[in-house]
C-alpha cells in the first residue's frame, strides 16, 4: 500500500530543546521513525512541508497542504496537523479536493511524552485506509475515524469528541 | 461505535515477574489501560477468557474465542492473540463465523517493552473497523489489515508480511 | 537512612499540561513516585515547599529554602532546584547553612520526558550521601557530585561542567 | 574522575529477543548508551567481559572479575552483576582485593523494560565513589549503597533489604 503523508507540524512532532527550556515543533518526522520501523509493509512518502503550531495555520498555509497533495500519485493521504485548527484545514481541504482518500490526525500530547496516544491516532488512519473508503476528508483521533464534521476538539476538557 | 476486545493473551500482553525473572502473559487487560485512557469515544467490551502463549493455543481454545464471539452482541470484534498460531485460528474462525467483522492482532514485543509496535497494531484494528468492511476475519500487523490468508508471520526475520 | 527532600521544582518536576499545550511546574513531587517505589530502605521526607522555574527564584524563596532545611530534624538533605540559578542557591545556602549534608540536584529535560537523565541525578545524590562526607552544599549533575563550587551550567550546550 | 566498569551481564542488561520470543542477556553494554550521553563528565572505562545471568556464574567467572579489576588502572570500580548471586560475588571478592574502591550494581528488572530502577541502581553507585569512601566492596541497590554484608537480596518479594 503507498500512503503519502503531509507534515504539517503540531504537537504530534514536537520535542523537548534543552537549550530553550521548551518544547518546540521538529521540521522533520523524527517523531514517525519508530513508526516507520515497524511498517515494513507499507510505502511511505513522506513531505515534511511545514513545522508549525495549528494556531499558525492560515489559508496560504492550507493552499501548500492542498498542492502537496495534488501533486502526489497516490491517492490515500494522511495529514500530521496540530489539533487546534484542524478542524478548520479539514472544511477548507473539503471544499477542494474530491479525489483523494485523506486522513486528518494529530495529537493532544507530543509522541516524545506520550507514545500511546500519538501512535494510536496515526496507526487508527492508516489501518482505516486499508479499508475500501469513499474519497472524502477524515479526522483519525481517540478511538474513532470519521467524517471530519462528525468530530469536533473541546478544549476545555483537552478531549477530541464525536457529535 | 461498540467493539467487543476478546483478549487471548500472547506477547501483547507479557509483562516482566520480577520473582520468576522472566516475562509471564498476564490474565488482564492490563496493557490496554493506557490505550483505554485515550479511546473515550469507544464503547469497549473486553472479554479476557485466555492468557496463553499463543503456541499453546489448540482447538479446544479456538473453541472458546468462537463462543466468546458468537455470545457477544457487538459486530465488531478485536482478537488479540498470540502471533506464532495467529493464521491457524483466522482459518478456524472463517470456516465458522460468517457474520462479524473481526479482525486479529498481537505484537512481536510486549507493549511493555515496545509501545510504539502494540499500539500501532491495535490501533490499525480499530481504525479499520472504522470503515465499512465486509464481513470476514482480517489481520491487523505491521501497517497493514487485510484478509488473514494475505498476510503471514516470517518467524526467520521476526516480521509480518504480506504475500 | 533518613534523607529529607526539598522539592522547589524545576524542570526535573514539569510535566505536559495538555490543556494548555505545554509544560509546567507541578507542585507535587509526582515525579519522584517511581523512584520512591524503588527505595524501600530509605526513609524519605518529602517537602514540596515551591513550585517554581529556577528563573523565578530569588532570595526571599531560598530563606524559604533555608528555613524548611534547619527546620528538619534531618542531617541529610536533597534540594530539587532548576538548573539555570541553582548555583546561586548553592552559594547563598553555603554562606547560611554549615552543620547539614546538602546536595543539590535536578535535570535538564523533564523526567517525565526523559527518564534517565533526572533520575541519575536524583541517585547519584542519594548515593554520595551513603558516604561519610563533610557538611557542605553539593551539586549532583550529569556524572557528578562534587562542591558547588567546582560545577557550573554551559547554557550554550545545555550541560553542566566540572570547572 | 576515572570509573572502571566490569559488566557481566545480569538482568540489568538484558533486552527483548523478539526471533526468540524471550529476553536474553546482551554481550555489550548498549544498555549503558542511554547514561553515557549524561555523563560527560565522567571518564568510564568500559570491559564487557561476561553476559551472563548471575546464576550461571561460577569462581572461574569471579576470577576473571578479578583479573580484570586488577588489570585496570583505575582505584574506582563499578561492576554490574545480576542480582541472585551478587552477595556471593562481594564476599568473593572481598577476601582477594583489598586496595579498590569496587561498587557491585544490578537491577531487578531490565533497564529496557524499567528505565527507573536499573538507572537509579547505577547512578548511586558512582555518586558514592564521588565521595572519600574507604577501599572495600560495596553494593548498591534499592536506596542504598553499603558494604556487601550488609544488604542481602529477599527472593520471595524481589527486593534487596539492608540488614
Amino acid at each position: 500500500m503507498k500512503i503519502t503523508i503531509i507534515n504539517t507540524g503540531g504537537t504530534f512532532n514536537k520535542k523537548y530543546n534543552l537549550i530553550k527550556g521548551a518544547l518546540d515543533v521538529r521540521e522533520d518526522a523524527s517523531s514517525l521513525e519508530k513508526i516507520f520501523s515497524w511498517t515494513h509493509n507499507v510505502d511511505f512518502e513522506v513531505k515534511n512541508i511545514l513545522a508549525l503550531d495549528s494556531l499558525e495555520i492560515n489559508n496560504k498555509h492550507r493552499d501548500i497542504i492542498i498542492k502537496n497533495i495534488q501533486d502526489s500519485n497516490n491517492k490515500n493521504i494522511i495529514v500530521i496537523h496540530g489539533t487546534d485548527t484542524m478542524n478548520e484545514t479539514a472544511t477548507y481541504l473539503d471544499e477542494r479536493i474530491k479525489d483523494k482518500n485523506i486522513v486528518i490526525t494529530g495529537a493532544m500530547i507530543p509522541m516524545s511524552i506520550d507514545t500511546t496516544e500519538a501512535v494510536m491516532n496515526f496507526a487508527s488512519a492508516y489501518g482505516f485506509l486499508n479499508a475500501k473508503i469513499d474519497e472524502g476528508i477524515y479526522i483519525a483521533l481517540h478511538g474513532v475515524v470519521c467524517s471530519h464534521d462528525k468530530i469536533y476538539k473541546d478544549k476545555k476538557i483537552g478531549k477530541f469528541l464525536v457529535k
